[in-house]
């Protein structure tokens, strides 16, 4: 059987430009959270990509053999070229799964899946977040026990801008006394989207056994489920018998 | 009471390029939109906005004082500038409503606010289209009958490339054989979102009753239900006593 | 303009066999929430009724003239005749609201429009419970600040066992660590349905303004939007010419 | 790999009454429909149920071990004991999937699960049905052509009496000049819910190509994702420190 296919997307700057983020991550986050996926079963073939790399490590050659994306972007969203995300909506909309992490809300993909705002309320105050399962029966929380705690997260907070999700899997409480829709999926074409809070980069939180767990789930969750190439075919042909009425500006 | 204020917006190109058009809409099929609209009760306060003018006639002030936009689009879609696009969007999410017809499934706007490809298959070919209603009850339905018909209209058929609407108001059946979602709901952030099919060029669709009674339904529909300007608030007071943790990296 | 008549139905049992809850609600918890919603504005025409009437209070004829109904039980869910549920279920489908309150997520009636178990987890501490606003336009959230507490309430947890929501209103934050979406609104046919988490009986959480202001707001947006009466009737002649093939079992 | 376990249960009752039923289907259409689904694959455990069984073939032992369930019923609705409705009903929303054929779109589980009247226009004219696909890249739509015809069928109309569903499949054209959503996914606690329209019991439509290959996808698409058996739970031990406030009537 042929391994699902994961690349693991990193905006890879606070890493070089932050001692605080350097200590926790000093081969930058994407690694971690590869390392994650690889130990999480033998099924998936994991790699990693960049801001920094031509094409920020996202050719059509590679979307076109990848699987499963996810994204993780804070500072640099800014700098993520146009042409690529038009090249990763794409892909998502064809069937290739989408797992966009914590400050990747902010992220130019995001946002073009959404159509919203996708904004939220934020305070880094390093406190204590608790995920809870919604449905337990959804595949995203096998092996998540009806809740799990993070010591320190940065906190987010409702309202969260984005369309009602298809299904809510996490929901989270925060030690301040915010909540927040931790936890969300949508359909998005023929493409699955899910959103996963956890993952400040100035914690270990990519190291955290359940916040692993989750995102190995997420990314056989999204696996694609078929491929549909959409064009806006003139149909010319009808089906059943007409007489063409009526003039044409085509 | 207060009117609704309405802005029908229309692209405006090819009722001066193609005899055909000019010939059923001689001063612009957003002229007829806005008089089926202003014909339907003293409630609604309705203008006009085109491509051509500065701003496409959507300046913030203006759009800060509409409160539900119909869209009608088709050949240059690309000619709308994509500052004008943000702007729309915004409103919509903080409560404008906003009407897509026809063509308009391929403007940026709509094409912003749902996320996906937005295409369809289609035929020009001048057959019979029937409107049938899904939800009797719908607003958007009041005094239309269980089906109703238009002549002469384009084809457009599944798939389309839209997320699952949240209502499902009409589906219209071809006389060549094909089937289309062809009045569907959406929320995105606080706006209502309704896109209706009918309203090809060359034909007369926008002097059809049913047709603009639909619209006038729609537009009340999407009337604001509220206001909700989104800024992604840093929250530095927690309403629960905590300890900061960990460093910032803002 | 003709006024909005709400009947709030209670199921009337603890008030007397619990002196806890006789002494916050001495005349019974549905006349407290009428009282709310009577004081809400003078579009409303409010009334009550419970288990212990004929019908519990919940005729043909009365149901016939009622545009909004709210269900408040604990004790007796059992006790409501199925034939008063098949009532109920019938009219929301034609387009009556209904707005559910606390432990009526376990009533016949949520649990038939649902279809789901409807379950959750609770815990009865009396601890404060935080509401959060997710979406500030909403028309239920109106006036509601970006989030309130109510001192002392009973907990309820997630996985609460229901289809996702068509928006997700409120999601309370509980002071023992738990988060649950309190405030979900669903269309059922062509009725809307919302439901409201706070409202324990032994504490005073119906005499909360901000408790009250969201039951008034609810029942506003709950209002018909129009009327059907679904048959599933037999319709022998097409729209469209055919001839009869096959045999018929009818 | 353990075999996914699918019983198709048949009302199987105007197989004897009908001679226009028993010709086409002379030992039952539960029989077809399950050889439809054995020679589509050898990852599945194929067997049937009928009305007639002992608890209508459908013990908790067996439900228990059932992955899918299949349920095509017509004239004896009202002849399925409620208890057992109740015990499907369970398994579903414990993550059972269930694929409602037909006739079955007013079977007391279907109606269950949906909450809303699941009424219908309907003609029994034997005339042309075209399915058309909605999302091509859908699993249940893999290996379907854009489109495929059903010569002779009952026609089904809207309006569908349904919750929006979550994922709209497929939407069928009647040579008569109706529309109707003829293949609807939901989820319903962790069960997945898919209702697929063909099947008048007058035709040999179970005996179709395209129609045995979507059962056969809709099966596969709705295998269980995992197990949640809801309880309702009482937790005592909040994981936050509370002092118990107020008094209790548990």
């Amino acid at each position: 059987m042929s391994k699902l296919r994961v690349v693991v997307w990193g905006e890879n700057v606070h890493e070089s430009t932050h001692e605080s983020v350097r200590r926790v991550y000093p081969n930058g986050m994407h690694t971690v959270i590869a390392d994650g996926l690889s130990e999480s079963g033998d099924d998936l073939e994991v790699s990693t990509a960049t801001l920094q790399e031509p094409d920020h490590g996202l050719s059509e050659e590679r979307l076109a053999s990848t699987d499963v994306l996810t994204w993780w972007g804070h500072t640099a969203h800014g700098e993520v070229r146009d042409e690529i995300v038009d090249r990763v909506q794409k892909r998502v909309l064809q069937g290739m799964g989408l797992i966009v992490l914590h400050s990747g809300h902010y992220s130019k993909i995001f946002k073009r899946l959404m159509g919203t705002s996708c904004s939220l309320t934020w305070r880094e105050a390093g406190e204590k977040e608790r995920v809870w399962v919604c449905n337990p029966g959804h595949p995203i929380a096998a092996g998540i026990d009806t809740s799990f705690e993070i010591s320190s997260e940065e906190m987010y907070g409702e309202p969260f801008g984005i369309p009602s999700p298809d299904e809510q899997v996490f929901i989270s409480w925060f030690e301040g006394g915010e909540v927040f829709r931790s936890g969300n999926c949508w359909h998005r074409g023929n493409g699955r989207v899910f959103y996963f809070r956890p993952g400040h980069e100035t914690y270990p939180t990519y190291f955290d056994a359940n916040v692993r767990r989750v995102i190995a789930n997420a990314v056989r969750w999204a696996c694609p489920r078929g491929q549909w190439v959409d064009s806006c075919p003139n149909v010319k042909n009808a089906l059943e018998p007409i007489e063409v009425k009526g003039e044409s500006v085509h």
